[in-house]
């Protein structure tokens, strides 16, 4: 079987009308013509997808597994994309859950860069979860933010980022803002000795990128962010594959309810694509996935894929200090614990709230 | 108001929620912070999003109006889209609706290259319909592809794309297939003195598409397909600003359920960034739009819109060569029809079936 996919997707349908949803969706994930125009029999053979297995889960949800063949994908992360979901995902009544696929073919996917070992390394950081915060709101002036990143990085928070919405606007240009909060960084680490990182947010076409990246690089940053499906999976997974040389983390912006369950695009897919660190909502923040949801998910960036690196989970979204030792002790500690707002409402006492959270997560990971 | 964008969101809320509930998008569109740690006047008035209007639809879904500030889009069209739903996306009770923004703002995007005038010149056909369909299946070699391209072009279908499916696989690979298929149907123009163009699917990496875009360009293509929600929207933005000189068909592969309004995706949102024409589900097809949504979703397509050029709604999707009549006098003339497998259905009469369709198009375009 080395060279065929097995696809999960739900369905929802009645007993009646399952068998034919099923081989619809093979159809339409394959050839995309109705079952009686597909005659020459290399096709059928070889290109045709086809239903596995069907399995009721619920009243009237099936789970369905669909067989692909290899080569539809030419091995390219893009069409392999296209091959899972491409026109199903357009149809409400089917989510996408999982895919298996043959070791051999993982060599196609970039993979993340540096893995959960290598993010350590970056910021010297073992036996505890890391932390992260985010740089914000946008229309501060650069200095403002490189500031706050100081404040952050005197509080020995590990990798403070971009927010996601600081893009190259006139009140903190990309160039300038990197320059500055970079600087502002290697300061405060002068100072304690620690070997905090400041990560700066890619996003516009892939030239802007391209460009921001080689910025970045000649600044010596070892950590950029990228929203892949704002600026195409793709795009983050080329910028890996041609050597990016700077640990990535993905945010998930933009990644709506593309109806593929959270456990595989953020466990999975964002992974294969290239990325170190998956942020995504935590359970129990401004967003909506379920524990069980966030435990599988942050399980599949983690477990052992071939030559495909691991990869940490950074469950976000409203998380507060308070929270930290719940969050440690759901996630344990290869996890980025990353609070933004909860932060910025100390106002004054930013700084102190800071190293409150820095000392919350030292004392959760020495247990 | 030169400055100001107005997006429209549905939220699904309760009476008393609502304000509550449009208050924390505005916030999570423009600031990221709760609102007691937005303390700097500056960024309250310039950068805060504001909460303009809330509407009650029905039972427990609301229109909500929020005011952002134009520089928070820096100008770009991939910051723009973060904007408008970057974070919002992941919640499960808005939909986006709508956007509306000062025409100063519309160079900003690339738009379409040739639009709906462009489009009939490049295949010198005037008042009725274009007709269009697609390559399949899948795992046939170039020549064969090729094969049934000269068919369809014999038969004067205007527009012969690649299925959204052709990629880069080894049985057909792309220069290999866009050279047999281009002169396949420069053969079939030679016999016929028509105009029929080939789309071949350009799809990959940022990197590997400019390739095959500078392939299509040496071999004289005029029409190109692309899909913007697998291989970005910045990317085919990035495609059309730097001079594509190849005109553009959307396609809408890997769109899911964005929880984004047709209307606005393929209306406006796909016309902004390059499409001339964009194909998407019809309704009655294989998918599950209104006959509403696709007639406001042409609209947009077609309405003058500052410097923006129009573009041309492709309706598909399990379209039937009997619903030929029933879609002209639903779309009028500028509109390409697109029907796939419902030709190959002819099996060793495609010809003839391909005919009927282009004939019952002039038919329909002549009343």
């Amino acid at each position: 079987m080395q060279d065929v996919l097995f696809v999960t997707y739900h369905i929802r349908s009645t007993a009646q009308e399952i068998a034919a949803r099923a081989e619809g969706v093979a159809l339409e994930q394959s050839v995309e013509l109705p079952r009686p125009a597909v005659r020459d029999p290399h096709i059928v053979e070889n290109i045709l997808g086809r239903v596995e297995t069907i399995e009721l889960l619920d009243d009237d949800l099936y789970e369905v597994v669909i067989r692909l063949a290899r080569t539809t994908t030419g091995d390219d992360p893009a069409q392999w994309l296209n091959m899972l979901f491409g026109n199903t995902s357009l149809q409400s009544d089917v989510l996408l859950v999982d895919v298996t696929m043959p070791d051999a073919m993982l060599p196609a996917f970039a993979g993340p860069q540096v893995g959960s070992a290598g993010l350590r390394a970056l910021v010297d950081g073992y036996d505890r979860p890391l932390t992260c915060t985010a740089l914000k709101p946008q229309g501060l002036p650069s200095a403002q933010l490189a500031a706050f990143c100081k404040t952050f990085a005197l509080a020995g928070i590990d990798f403070i980022k971009d927010d996601h919405g600081l893009a190259d606007q006139a009140y903190s240009p990309f160039a300038e803002r990197a320059a500055l909060c970079q600087a502002a960084v290697a300061e405060a680490n002068a100072e304690t000795g620690r070997h905090v990182r400041y990560v700066p947010n890619l996003l516009g076409g892939p030239r802007a990128m391209a460009e921001q990246a080689r910025i970045c690089r000649d600044l010596g940053v070892a950590v950029v962010m990228i929203e892949p499906m704002l600026v195409g999976l793709p795009v983050m997974h080329e910028l890996v594959a041609d050597g990016l040389g700077m640990a990535v983390m993905a945010h998930p912006a933009f990644a709506g309810a593309l109806r593929i369950a959270p456990e595989l695009l953020y466990g999975k897919i964002f992974r294969l694509f290239g990325a170190d660190a998956v942020i995504y909502p935590n359970y129990g923040g401004r967003f909506s996935y379920s524990q069980q949801t966030c435990a599988d998910l942050a399980a599949n960036l983690r477990r052992p894929w071939g030559p495909i690196k691991d990869a940490l989970p950074v469950p976000a979204g409203g998380m507060q200090v308070d929270r930290v030792q719940e969050m440690i002790d759901f996630y344990g500690d290869d996890t980025i614990l990353l609070i933004g707002g909860s932060l910025y409402m100390a106002g004054d006492a930013l700084f102190e709230r800071s190293r409150t959270f820095t000392e919350n997560v030292q004392k959760g990971g020495d247990r």
